[in-house]
This record gives structure tokens, C-alpha cells and sequence, in this order.
């Protein structure tokens, strides 16, 4: 008992991460509960700062002021603790973090955190509704492979990480499945639709309740200058950018067959038009859009969210892009299952996705169309993915 | 040209993920580079804090002062931004935060982080030595794979989450390959290995310098309560603990046998002892001593890494722990290639250890024993994976 006792104590202290003994020096030991999701789907944010002069809340739950994130101040406790507590919120995911006196900082009492691009933020799924859609149930669970695979025709790197979902039950069963294709937006990479976009719990979800079929998820980088994600090449521990060489000048485009083809020679999938689905958010809808157009009869489903559409100028005379309507009718002519486009009223991206609109109604191209709320988001983006896997494969 | 630069600018705004505008207004959009890895070897840390009173940079570089992390202030200049210089720092990879006016701050300005426990810290690599066996290299690279696994001899839980390595060309090849089972400590779980232990960066890179056999690395969440590491499982977000139930009473042991049986039924592996290796840390260190008693002839190769050695007298009655001298003279009689017991000097466990080895002697038990400095450090767990890994399968 008395060893025991010691043992663990000295393996709370000794192994203990960095900090946490500073932390409990802190917080005087005193557990604080933060986020706590309430019975009413509000939700209380606490942080211990008793020296700190102004702290404030920011999350994608605050309605923001144009392009300004807007904070909201939160009140000191007499030990030194600030809180917030939120109206009751629809069920969802959302994201945010504190300002101390002006410097970010994340919840210390959250070690759930995803990044977007440059930035890592804490989230908190709020139930009873989409959120149960976005969380881990008691259900069967896909797999989650990251691998690497030859991309010859990638004039600038050929060997390239790829994040693979396969269903419940692949491994133990000899049939084919079908494959989705799922991209990316700029800023974007192969951990973005698995982490920010909750793809396997979606998907785990969706099948178990029998509204999805069994799928293959491919999640691709689609930067052609990458290797990998960031911190995942031999570019080391470095800072993401936005903007990098070549995302949207028809290399990605030209270079696809070579993920499919790795695909299909490495999973027990099905090698035809009617088994394979192909979807992107913004630079990842742009991607979608020339793919699906590029490789003609390949795809029978393809979904557009929040698309960027047309090719750049500069390399609007690339291959990839030449004749966009023509081949928009050619694929119109070989037919296809489901052309699904989705956009947010607020989108920066709603004029161009309702001029393309307009070409498809001018070509009889058809599509269905869903238009949401909101704008830009990774909202819209979890909430599309939802709506478009229960369409596929039926 | 003009739409490319308006839509690049939208998208830079718009996509920008929560805060990132907020902080472009801080830091006067300037760019701040932290940590910067400079040519000597030393790091500088940087902080754009200019309301801060006090700033300070902890980190495992910082010799603590006992159990106390000891924090090193930083200096602000003209501009609000504190920074620090550490001294030539030898290879590794580190682990630091920083505290702004007693509240603990990641650091805005690198995205790389780990969770150790209920603790995230940012990490940074200083190269040209140990930290390159850290860092992906351009070399062929593993697969990395999260699936479930039934294990009905749990009392606990049957569905559980499980984290593999297989070496770069598993897939491409009709060979069968040997089985190393890695195990956490306590507050760790699947996901411990693989991103604290940079399993998949040592073994890549040891692999493809040709100092360690192709091999798969099986990462098991040893806390039988648990379905999956927090976050991963349908208990939701929640903060994770360093003490849980059943851990180390013998459950876990006797209910190896279903990892075991997952691994050589779904993946091509070689069924034999000699191909069999186990090795852990800590709480790992004690599930591997006594897993590769209790199940005779099983593992020619296990590691104890800081290992707690004895169970706690309440469970040292449950058949996973009786006539531990006696099995091992089994164990011993029985044969195996390596028995490697690796401690630091300043390790809580050190005389537990000691204790352990004067048994081993006294019962004519082979052994390699590796005394390293430190203590319970995952500095020291890295450098026992990229030691022990290499005298494997050979």
C-alpha cells in the first residue's frame, strides 16, 4: 500500500509533463473545468489569470465584425479565474482561444487543439444534434492510414503523403469498395479534411446509422511543391503558409491519375466511373471541378464546396484548362450521377460559383445545387461533407 | 493578374483561420520568426507580448530545479517582442512554453506540438546529430495506420484503438516481416509512441541507413479502461488523466494475447518468437516484464526502458504476477536473444531497477544494461528506441 502510494505519487511528479507542476503551483492543485459544455448547450470558458488585466474569448461561435475576429471580455473571479458563458449554442464543432493582455493563448485546460493553416486553436464539440455526427460513438470504427505514394508525373516531387479512410469492415471482408476523393483548400493539406473536416467520425457515423454507404476516403495533398504536410517532410518543423508555388495551375490536375492509380492498384476497390467520387472544398472544389472535367467518364459523383472556379489567367492556356466548355459538355454527354455544388450566402465565392451556375444552365449541364449560410468555413465544409457521402454509391 | 490578387488576397482573409487577422494587427503584420534554430546550435525564442510585465521560456533544455521547472526571462525590446538565446544546445528535440505574467502561452508562431498527457508543449529540433534520427529525412518512408482491434479477453472494453508502423515497402511485397509491440507509460496511449517517441522518424530513418531490420511497430493503448486515447474515443473530449483504473493489475497482460492475435491474423508477419520483440517505458517497461513471462516462448527480444519493475502488493496475487522468480527461470531456461534494461542515473526508478538486475544476477539471467544520464524522460525513451531498435531481428 505504502509503495504504492509512493510510486504513484512519484510517477505523478517525475513523469508529469513540462509545466504541470508549475500549473499546479498555479492553480494552488484546484481543478478547473474548461470548456464545460451546460445542460442547455451553453458553454462556460474559464482560465486562471490572476495577474492578467484584460482577458478576452474569441471563437467562431462570436459573430465576428467584417473580416475582424471579435472577443469577448471575460470577468475575474476573486481567485483570479475569468469565465465566459455563452448563450445556449446550436450542436456543432467549434474553435477558439483567449488573448491575455493582448498575447494568444491557448486553453491549458484543453488539450484538444487543431490547426488550420499557421494556426492552432482549441475546440469544443457541443451535442444533441450535428455535433454528435462530428464526435467518436459507440459504433464501428473506419481505419486511419497516412502513407506515401509515387506520383511520377508531379513535375516537382514525386514521393508524396496521402491520408487514407477505409471503412469499417474492409479489412476483414474480400469485396471491393468504392473510393471518394476528398480535397483540400489552399493553406490546406493531408491532415486538413481528417482533422478540421472530421472525416472519419462523419463517416463512421453515417455508415453505422446506414445513411452512408461502406467508402474509401482518399484525402491527397494537393499542393504539388509538398511532400507532405508541415512538420511531416523533410522540410522540417516549419511555419505553414497560405500561398504556395503552383497549387492552381493544372499540375495537380495532370498529376491525379497517378493517385488513382496508386488506389486502385493498392485497395480492393471498384475501378469504375460509378465507383468513384470526387469532392473539394475552395482550392479543392477548383481541383475537383478540372479533375472531374480533365479524366473523362472517371467520375459519376462530384461535389463542389464553396468552390473557387475558373483558372487564374496567367495559366488559363495550361492543358488542364483549355476548352473548359467544351469539355464541361463532353461531360455532360457521358453522363454522370451527381454534380453537387455548395455555397454560403455570405462566400466571398457566391458570385463566381452563381456565374458558373449560370454556364451549366446554359449548357443544360445539370447539378444540384445547396446553398447555406454562413460563408468560408469549416462549418459549411463538415456540414457539406454530411450532406454529400449519404448521395454516393447508391 | 487584378483577379488573381484580389482572389488570393480574399482567400488570404477570408480563409485565414480564427484570430490570424487579430494577430496580423498585433504584430503589425511583421513576420516573427520563433524558435529560430540559429548556426551554432543555440535557439532563440520569440514572443510578441508588448503589454507583458514578465515573460518567461521554459523548456527541457532548462535544467530544472528538482520537480520545479525553472523558467528563464526573456528580454523585451523596442518593439514589444521578448526573446531568448539559449546556449549551444546539443542535438535533440526539445520541448518548451512560455509563461506570460504567470499564465502559460504556446507559442503563436510555431504550429508543432505535442501532448504529453494532459500537457501540450511545442517542440523544436536542433540538428547535425541525434535530432536528424528525429526529423523525416528524404528516405523511403513507413505507413502509418490508427485501427480498432477486438480484444475479448478485456473485461473492461473489447473494441480498442491501436497504432502500427509497417517499414517502407510492406505493402509492395509478398514477404512476411517480424513484430516489434511497443509500449507507453502511465498517462500515455496510442498515440504516445508515435509522437512523443518519433517512432516512425527513427525507424525510417534507422532503416534506410541500414542499422535496423524492416519491421512493424505495434503501439498499444495500454490502459485496459480505455477504448482509445482521449479525444479518440466516445467518451469525447475530454482532459486526460495520469491515473486510471486496472492498469497495471494484470489485465492488460493477459489480454496481450488478443494483440498478438490481431496482429499475425491481419497483417503479413512472421509467427515465431525470434521475430517477436517487446519493449516499454515505464509502466510499459512493467507490462513488458511481465507479458513476456507469462506467455513462455513468445519473445526472443524485450527492453525494459526506466521500467517499474514489482506489481503493487494488492494485485501481486492475480495469476498474471505469481512465482515471478520462477517464471523467469523459465524465461531463462526457455532462451531468447536480448534482454535489454535501459535506466537514467537520475530515474525515480533507478534503485527498483538495481533491485531487479541483483535478481537477474542471482538467478544467472542474462541481460544488457544501459545506464544513460537523465531520469524519466522521453529524451531518454527516444534514445533507448533508437538504441534498442537496431539489435532487433538480427
Amino acid at each position: 500500500m505504502i509503495r504504492k502510494i509512493i510510486y504513484t505519487t512519484l510517477v505523478c511528479l517525475l513523469c508529469s509533463p513540462l509545466l504541470s507542476a508549475q500549473q499546479a503551483l498555479f492553480s494552488g492543485s484546484r481543478e478547473i473545468v474548461s470548456p464545460q459544455v451546460n445542460p442547455d448547450n451553453s458553454v462556460t470558458f474559464r482560465l486562471l489569470a490572476p495577474d492578467a488585466q484584460e482577458v478576452k474569448l474569441y471563437g467562431d461561435f462570436i459573430p465576428s465584425q467584417g473580416w475582424i475576429p471579435k472577443g469577448e471580455l471575460m470577468i475575474k473571479d476573486d481567485q483570479g479565474i475569468w469565465s465566459y458563458t455563452t448563450k445556449p449554442l446550436e450542436s456543432d464543432l467549434y474553435g477558439y482561444a483567449y488573448t491575455v493582455d493582448g498575447v494568444r493563448v491557448m486553453d491549458p485546460n484543453n488539450v484538444h487543439q487543431i490547426r488550420d493553416v499557421a494556426t492552432v486553436t482549441n475546440i469544443v464539440i457541443v451535442g444533441r444534434g450535428q455535433g454528435d455526427l462530428y464526435s467518436v460513438q459507440k459504433v464501428p470504427h473506419g481505419t486511419v492510414t497516412r502513407t506515401w505514394y509515387e506520383s511520377p508525373s508531379n513535375k516537382y516531387v514525386q514521393n508524396r503523403r496521402i491520408t487514407i479512410y477505409t471503412p469499417p469492415g474492409y479489412e476483414n471482408s474480400k469485396k471491393k469498395f468504392p473510393v471518394f476523393y476528398l480535397l483540400h483548400g489552399m493553406g490546406g493539406d493531408e491532415e486538413a479534411w481528417i482533422n478540421l473536416g472530421r472525416t472519419a467520425q462523419i463517416l463512421d457515423n453515417l455508415i453505422a446509422e446506414g445513411k452512408a454507404e461502406p467508402m474509401i476516403v482518399v484525402m491527397t495533398n494537393g499542393n504539388v511543391v509538398q511532400e507532405a504536410a508541415p512538420g511531416e517532410s523533410s522540410l522540417g518543423l516549419y511555419k505553414p503558409t497560405m500561398q504556395l508555388e503552383g497549387t492552381m495551375d493544372g499540375q495537380f490536375e495532370s498529376s491525379f491519375k497517378d493517385v488513382i492509380r496508386f488506389m486502385e492498384s493498392r485497395y480492393r476497390v471498384v475501378p469504375k466511373s460509378n465507383a468513384r467520387a470526387i469532392a473539394g472544398l475552395s482550392m479543392g472544389g477548383y481541383h475537383t471541378l478540372h479533375i472531374s472535367r480533365f479524366y473523362p467518364k472517371t467520375f459519376d459523383y462530384i461535389g463542389l464546396f464553396s468552390a473557387a472556379i475558373m483558372p487564374d489567367e496567367r495559366v488559363a492556356g495550361n492543358p488542364e484548362y483549355r476548352d473548359i466548355e467544351g469539355t464541361l459538355k463532353q461531360q455532360r454527354d457521358n453522363g454522370y450521377r451527381l454534380y453537387w455544388i455548395g455555397i454560403g450566402k455570405e462566400d466571398f465565392l457566391y458570385q463566381a460559383n452563381a456565374e458558373y451556375r449560370q454556364l451549366l444552365d446554359r449548357i443544360n449541364m445539370p447539378y444540384v445545387y445547396r446553398e447555406s449560410g454562413g460563408g468560408h468555413t469549416w462549418k459549411n465544409w463538415r456540414e457539406y461533407l454530411s450532406e454529400f457521402a449519404p448521395l454516393l454509391f447508391k
